[in-house]
């Protein structure tokens, strides 16, 4: 087990008539990855709203801050319970068989414009044998041919740009792997929360954008721009692309500062925690979605009326 | 109250081993759209799975063929009860009053990209009396700007492609129109359904892809493309853009036929079933989703804990 | 006339092994632009090229600096000769009697995509009355739709990215208004040369962006940015686009210090010499190019051999 | 030497009020491709007119047809003698070096935004030996990643769109190769063309472009879509990219029928004739533009004035 501490204090300066911001910045809460202690504190006496998406589980915080100073500060105590498998044991799952909520991830979305990229990934990807590791090709790829820099795209760069610029940022590489994934019908979608053990050179800790992939009937963890250790990841939201699980949507005149993160492994082998490692499994916080041989099925002998 | 009698017969051939299908084509059943009789046929003994998701109701079949040749029929009759109402008292809804389910609908899209047309929008439309007249313009606007003409676009083809274009489908309008009103924080929506009315000389009966807009508390139907008589469309499903609610998404080595389609109002003064008609009122086939008062909001008071 | 008293100085810092210069500050030499002293200075003892392109007149000053300090001066005294008529009689030429040289001003080019402006174009352009009035409302419409912004866009943005962002400096104002002005057939060439009387709050005086349009057989001024008194302007190039034309192509590392530019009018009444004025004219520093009748025609009673 | 004997005919049916055309399908004329023989019919008395380009060669044919059928026949004669050279000899030009005329082709373009590549071409060919070999590289990474379709591309389609979609025919090739090429500062044109020898499973004889790289002070011709057997093509015009040097620009409702092209190669072992056949050395049939010594230069003890 991995038990991350996490705080985030975020800074805002409101110009005007006051700002409506929408943060997606909770630990979100899964059978694998539990929220222990949780506290959110502001420094403005506001009425936030908080909402659980039904369909990804995300929260989202929404408020209206007056103009002057906004503080805001989460901190959380969260512990991951990894479900790790044999890579080789990890196969595609058909499409036939794929759970009618994790279709919509094979679509193309706003910053992942996977229909224009099916010859590409085919001529690339299409010959490779199907399962875990051709989407461990994929993330190859993407890391053999794209260059991580800092400041290097801005929040309209999509993984059409990346894939001609050649260079990005997290978010970029997780757009590109999986604009590629879904347009070889392989269900992937954009995760957002901390990264952990990035080397220092690269900046100060900060939020992490990666990539889930639909295998085996589990949404496996992969990091396609290699900056930390997937195991210490803490997630908040997962979607379609990073249109769907900004870290913080804000509306009006705002000056943002730069989010302050600290996210510390609590080693403790009494208990069994351990620090995060990198591992040659193949991980996941999700729970298996193997639908059971009954569900989902009619028998055609019955009829066709709904 | 408005009567369809609608039949669908869409046929394939389907060549190798099979393919995969994700129609759909189901009318979606909320309090305004009752669906009170509905049968589907299909020509292989298939059994198909039906899923209706969350958090919009769309109803999606799911199904394998067989080799061969794959007929599908699906009839119903449809009652829409209409809500109408006085277009000058429907107000848009500031982003704080959003409910946290529409708030998604302001976010850019594969096919809808807003968060490039910002400026564009708020030189066009940003002095505008906000409302639904404010949503008006930018309907007359898209209509002025852009030419109807069949084949002139393809699946890929953006908001940003019909901006530059000015030529396009129903599908085309529908994301121009849904880019600019999200540019504006004005939630909209790709409703797919089929279409009333429309010009003989456009083509036979076809499936419609229009707009709703989120005013007043409440989904609002747009046609920009002006093609048919609004209050006669039925309501298949609604997304994000085209990619949410593709009418049929086919996997496999697949030729299509043309789909046949028949939607007739049924006229009944007795009970006080009428046809279709272009009206001036706003039009919505959807409930108000007003929070209450003490709804989503949490006095600042408590402590701020989750 | 116009006199204007010029003075250029460059400077840059050369790290590594050197670096290679292509310059285009040269005043050019026509019959309307007369350059009669000019003197250049170079700190490093470099031996330069000069090269006059032939189609153009553009002068390209080509040079390899060494490592370190690089600053260049040139100065000059241009005298210019305006060709004003009244705008009321300059008609567009016709395809078939534009002279070969001109025709490939209607082609579309890096940063004047006018092929993908077709419709765009003529639906915006296109019942209008033919002649330098269309060009003008061309002109017009691009400066009502695009707000200058300094440092809004970059030496990648094109003529399509300006019509979508909105914003641009007068590089993006002349190539939109270009692409718009060929994708009606209409031949038109992107200029560079030192700005005149610009308002001093848009920065120091700079290098000017412009566009050259070929109407009643004579290229005229326009100036879509409306930053300057185009009377005042003294052309270096005149290309398809930025492509061609750039003020300075580096090859290497170099850090870039801002330009330093003085262009001073000389009012002298005695010889006729005023300052430049915003005039109702339409304005040209060319020659007519019209062809006299017996030119490029070759009668079909002549064997039709080559 | 090469000798090929060449036919074309083009065939149009002009509606309305008449129509322009601007040709460039007469085979340029330079020391190593004479042009012995020469031959135009028009069935309408139509009054040409001819322009070869100063920079270029090219030949355009310019004229404005009648309403009906507009049929047009050209054979020529042509004897190309070829300069092949060892491609392990044959370096990359420095900057510094270029010729002023040639610097142009370095810059981007319409079709090929070499601008939007320095990234990936410096990624995937910056640490290979510089020379012949590394342009070789380039069009195998083109051959490589991009597939051959008839149908499959348009006339809008540019060499950011082939990286993406992956399929093309010749002109795309092209087009990508030489955007690679330019964000390397490799000069590189686009050149038009009758095929030769190409599988006739690609369909009938047809025009062709292909690339020409300036290495080594001289022209090579490369065939990136490796269709055809470049000894045998005849070159028409070569130009930045298709913008420039199109086959046939059409102004007016016109409807355009097959052209029929006849490229026949003569064989004559008395005077030296030979079939074209594939060879290992690299293919010019450009003159070598090395500068002389002593031009180009001016000593930096001349006073540096103009």
């Amino acid at each position: 087990m991995i038990r991350i501490d996490l705080q985030i204090d975020l800074t805002y300066e409101i110009d005007g008539a006051g700002a409506d911001f929408v943060f997606n910045i909770h630990a979100a809460q899964t059978p694998n990855q539990r929220v222990s202690t949780e506290n959110l504190t502001l420094n403005q006496p506001i009425s936030p709203r908080m909402y659980t998406a039904p369909g990804t589980g995300n929260r989202y915080l929404q408020l209206h801050a007056a103009p002057g100073a906004l503080s805001l500060g989460y901190s959380a105590q969260i512990d991951l319970m990894h479900h790790l498998a044999d890579p080789v044991k990890i196969a595609e799952v058909p499409v036939c068989d794929m759970p009618p909520e994790v279709i919509g991830y094979i679509y193309p979305s706003r910053y992942c414009q996977s229909d224009l990229l099916i010859k590409l990934a085919n001529n690339e990807f299409g010959k490779l044998t199907q399962g875990y590791s051709r989407v461990q090709a994929i993330q190859d790829w993407v890391k053999r041919h794209v260059t991580f820099a800092l400041n290097s795209s801005n929040t309209n760069t999509s993984a059409i740009d990346t894939l001609i610029q050649r260079v990005g940022v997290c978010r970029d590489f997780a757009h590109l792997m999986i604009a590629l994934c879904r347009a070889l019908n392989i269900p992937a979608r954009f995760a957002t929360g901390t990264d952990y053990g990035a080397d220092p050179t690269l900046g100060p800790p900060d939020f992490q954008a990666y990539v889930e992939v639909y295998l085996g009937y589990r949404w496996y963890i992969f990091d396609p721009s290699g900056t930390g250790i997937p195991m210490g990841f803490v997630r908040f939201g997962t979607g379609r692309d990073a249109a769907d699980v900004s870290i913080a949507t804000v509306f009006g005149a705002v000056r943002t500062h730069a989010a302050v993160i600290r996210a510390v492994a609590v080693e403790n082998s009494a208990n069994g925690m351990v620090l995060p490692y990198f591992c040659d499994e193949a991980l996941s916080t999700d729970s298996s979605t193997m639908p059971a041989a009954s569900e989902f099925t009619q028998s055609s002998e019955q009829p066709l009326l709904w």
